[in-house]
């Protein structure tokens, strides 16, 4: 992780990837660091010549071919600015003159077989660096061993061999003991001859005593509570560095697929709240088991937990009632970041574990939001950003340096595949991708993983609905074009028209993959709720602050963000018509807000500054509210004048 | 309780107890504040005339009679110095002028017929007026209820509202919540209309909420934890007043008697810290139940606990191993005074309750002897003080303005009725006080309750060997003297001698009580215990600080020592020939201590401050130990010379 804090983007393709590079770091590092996961079989060494990137702008920055690369790579590999990941990096001589460029200057292409398979597990985020201060350390101590003259207690001699080995704690007196921790003190004492590492939280409490030196063993783990998915990443906290990741569907999933639903269970239900509560905390001590697995660490071995949620993933998680966020005004119990004991919550880790829950902002508006601000720090950028958390719950933040905005916007499950005849979440078999020539209406299309197509994911949805435009196949108000409705690929079903994606011979269960003019609805709900949202919070600010901004910049967030065509969301008018340049993926951002948290204490303090700062707008009262809503349903809208790139609408009929 | 830091001594006979008198309070309000309960049938308004007390110095200081004294009593009781003590206090104008003097100036006999039946339940302590500034307070706050325009979550719209009604608490937003606290937030807030009372703990966290105005409910209870007895004193923290008290034997003497034999057991069985650990805690909570069922109240309106208690019954009600508090250099695991919450401890108060252990001085010396010098103020003295906590661990204390110091001497539990034939703890039946008629050896002697004799406690013991000294039956030595052998009362009993108390016919068992030669020595090794710890600690300090003090007062704390003939215990030399004027019996001082600290929290930061001043001295590791131990043996001592002004000494034989 990084510790110098200079701010050079690197644009990865095709993952659409924008991640901060750390001074020293190589771009294999980079990308692991970041959670990309990469082929490689001599880990980074420059032996195996696995870890083949292609420099597609800027190559002049990087570093030149070292040895290694001109023993690995073709003459003309490295004439087409291939290079290896491990071997280049951004030359030294080059680092202060990029820090001050804007947008990024330096793009490299991943070819596919350089990314392991499972990468479509979302667990990464855009890597702000951040340099390491953790609220969790430890300390080794060889304590003063007490006799007749010196009969001081186990404890007071511990904070006195303390207080002359440590210079960063002022007044060792005034450290507080976890009151688990000073129960084995004693024995933990005598157990190594009085040398002892102790562990400290915020600098001012002791939470753990290990018999010998353990400083080397400190880990914490960051998770991210979402609707749909559930995400754990472990870090060294010595090191700044993820060194395992693991994931898991939402088990409360069962009892409802999105947030209204649970809410609902919760309330018609006596016991609801203490079943969805087990449900994801067990879900998460069964990631901190994979994790820690992966890692050869114990469990124990994990001192702090910080989590990120919407807010309704956050009251359950906390087994606070989250009925009073479902009913007008929608407040929550509490929006303060919290310190907890993990045992308090039943999170297996260290027994004198700690949890930090960043806080929430308002309404449907979590800590999630607060991740995604943290780690993309659209709090720093000086054009007008609107960041898009897609997931099962969608929330918008419009900012810059100057101003925080934030809403919630009920963007429904479709762009996760639920309400979707053929939908499915990003699991193997399912179509992520899509293309339909226009002249013959046959389609191309990708499965994950390669494997014989079972349904139709997210994105698959978002690049049907596009292309199903572009051929003209619908109206631009979603409606199935007359003019087509003879074509073989086009059936009538209880009265209703659905497009066969794939045929019944090609898929894994026999039976047509279509999308419905039903689907077609609930995509345009949700791209609706996206854009008019992101258009009611910009009306807003403009209007108490009499202003006049403009979105110049995207960031789409989120595990559904990060995969889906970005120029197939603006072409279906999910997102504002602005060039691509200016649309960046940024991952997990949430994830990376918890990661962040714990990497750097600071952060917590910023999130709760933060907090005052961000102006929270409850569009759903907003006097403008129907009309926009009714007018983003169109594809691309109903105000073609809002989409001027947008060149293929002249010839798609509007009705 | 005293809200007047007035400093107006009076004592009262012939329970030797010393009080402190609280400006514009009655001697009936004063003595039930302290925990003495007097009979009363119209509780301390003037009717019933049961409250009779009889003035024997200082007449002139009190108030004239009333007109209800006029009526209630006769013009000769009037004469005689006999008030009412609802009716008695000090005159308003002789304040000023007592609280320059010293000794006490006030002397007030209280007849046997107005102290209720079960005052031997030592209970009470010396109350040195403490002003009340609980830890725990309750706030009543209304608070503003959202609405679109402002959809502030619950807890920061409950921190505006108390902000903007409370003054005490500078910045609301960094007030810690009690997570268990905020679960129940939501559900209460609204149970009442948004009306709530607020459990404020340290000014600086939130650790309740309650639907409605509960200010009035807002109690604190202090525990006595003593190797051989527990008591529980629950106190209304709104007027610092005792409701209830409860007592019972530690049920740990099942597994033990004293502390080292506790520390074996610890040492010996697995299960053994976690045995005598849930057998304590289970006795307290037993204890929780009565004094709340006294007091009609349930155990959850009870928010904090105090305790006190020697540092091995503070490590096994903490489960934290006392095995190295019983090796060379003996050392507690902690010494710092501790908060922890209830459900740590398992005690069954309020569920977001707070416990406050007082610190522990060194090796044995504990919690109950920072209690003692808290209630005792021995630190303010201006007179060499010696204090004794007589209890089944001895602890004393030695100390003036300018000094402090103390020591742990194995006292045994000769004291308290253990390891004497026919001892008993003093229950009804024990015989409590004795008299010997040197002429023909008859024995007069009272037993508790006026029950047939079952046996003798530790006040009767110390009573037959001295008055067994006055009338010659043993010597100096403790042997028996051969003079008398012959006497029907002495009896030869295996080799040894015995002394008959009563004879079988009147008893309740219809068997002789006797002491036998093994229960003097028993006692010797008692008093000689706590007659050289006093004399070893005085020279230690006398060398340490090349002065040459000397004990001019005594306190003798603790359930036995108040019940103790203190001219007895000075004649067989337990403590040193000081004038009866100068000894005071203080009470459960210990316990008192406990009492003051949940009343006022400023004596918790005292307590610390103690810490720092207390000189704790290992007075076994004195080179002059084995000595003095054994001049201590003789009554009153090897050297005459100590004791002045015992004359009777000169007619006893040494041997």
């Amino acid at each position: 992780m990084n510790n110098n804090n200079i701010k050079i983007t690197i644009n990865f393709e095709p993952i659409s990837r924008r991640l901060y590079y750390a001074k020293g770091e190589n771009i294999y590092q980079l990308l692991t660091n970041s959670g990309i996961r990469v082929r490689s079989l001599c880990g980074g060494l420059g032996t195996c010549g696995k870890c083949k990137i292609m420099v597609q702008k800027g190559n002049k920055y990087l570093n030149s071919p070292t040895d290694s690369e001109k023993t690995l790579l073709t003459p003309t590999e490295i004439n087409e600015n291939w290079r290896l990941a491990c071997q280049s990096r951004i030359a030294e001589n080059q680092i202060s003159l990029l820090e001050t460029q804007q947008p990024p200057q330096i793009r490299i292409f991943l070819p596919q077989e350089l990314l392991v398979e499972d990468f479509k597990i979302l667990t990464s985020g855009l890597n702000k660096g951040v340099s390491l201060n953790p609220n969790v350390k430890k300390l080794f101590v060889e304590v003063n061993k007490p006799n007749l003259d010196y009969p001081v207690p186990d404890l007071e001699r511990v904070l006195i061999s303390l207080s002359s080995k440590n210079g960063i704690i002022k007044n060792t007196n005034k450290l507080l003991v976890e009151f688990e921790a000073l129960k084995k003190l004693p024995k933990i004492l005598r157990e190594e001859n009085h040398r002892i590492t102790i562990t400290l939280y915020n600098n001012n409490k002791i939470i753990d005593f290990e018999a010998g030196n353990k400083v080397n063993i400190n880990y914490g783990i960051a998770f991210d509570i979402g609707t749909t998915t559930l995400v754990g990443y472990l870090i060294n906290l010595n090191d700044g560095k993820v060194y395992s990741v693991a994931s898991a569907l939402n088990p409360q999933t069962a009892y409802g697929e999105d947030v209204i639903t649970r809410i609902t269970y919760v309330k018609d239900n006596e016991d609801g709240l203490l079943k969805l509560n087990s449900a994801v905390v067990d879900a998460l001590n069964d990631i901190i088991k994979k994790t820690c697995a992966k890692a050869k660490i114990k469990p124990s071995d994990i001192c702090e937990a910080t989590v990120v949620g919407n807010s309704v993933m956050h009251h359950i998680f906390l087994n606070i009632d989250p009925i009073y966020i479902g009913l007008s005004p929608y407040v929550p119990a509490v929006k303060r970041g919290l310190n907890l004991n993990s045992k308090d919550i039943n999170l297996k880790i260290s027994r004198g574990g700690k949890v930090y829950v960043l806080p929430l902002i308002a309404g449907f508006v979590g800590a999630d939001t607060i991740g995604v601000i943290l780690s993309s720090e659209i709090d720093k950028e000086s054009e007008l950003t609107l960041a898009i958390d897609v997931g099962t719950n969608g929330e918008i933040v419009l900012g810059n340096k100057d101003l925080l905005a934030t809403a919630s916007c009920a963007a429904g499950s479709a762009l996760e595949g639920a309400h979707v005849k053929d939908g499915m979440r990003a699991a193997a078999g399912a179509i992520d991708s899509i293309k339909i020539n226009p002249d013959d209406l046959t389609v191309e299309y990708t499965t994950i993983n390669n494997k014989k197509s079972l349904g139709i994911c997210g994105s698959g949805i978002i690049d049907a609905v596009a292309e199903m435009l572009k051929a003209k196949i619908i109206t631009r108000s979603g409606s199935f074009n007359k003019q087509f409705i003879d074509h073989e690929r086009i059936v009538k079903n209880d009265k209703n028209f659905e497009f066969i994606i794939v045929k019944k011979d090609e898929t894994a269960n026999k039976r047509d993959i279509i999308i419905s003019q039903k689907d077609i609805r609930e995509l345009q709900m949700a791209k609706a709720a996206f854009f008019s949202g992101a258009r009611l919070l910009l009306n807003h600010i403009n209007r108490t602050r009499s202003t006049k901004l403009e979105i110049k910049q995207i960031f789409l967030a989120g595990a559904f963000g990060n995969y889906i065509n970005k120029n197939n969301a603006k072409f279906i008018g999910m997102i504002p018509d602005i060039s691509d340049e200016k649309i960046y993926q940024i991952g997990n951002a949430a994830g990376m807000g918890a990661q962040n948290c714990l990497l750097n204490t600071n952060l917590r303090k910023k999130a709760s500054k933060l907090l005052k700062k961000i102006d929270y707008v409850e569009i759903a009262i907003e006097k403008d509210f129907q009309r926009q809503y009714a007018e983003a349903m169109y594809f691309p809208h109903h105000n073609l004048e809002l989409f001027p790139n947008l060149k293929e609408y002249k010839n798609i009929p509007k009705r």
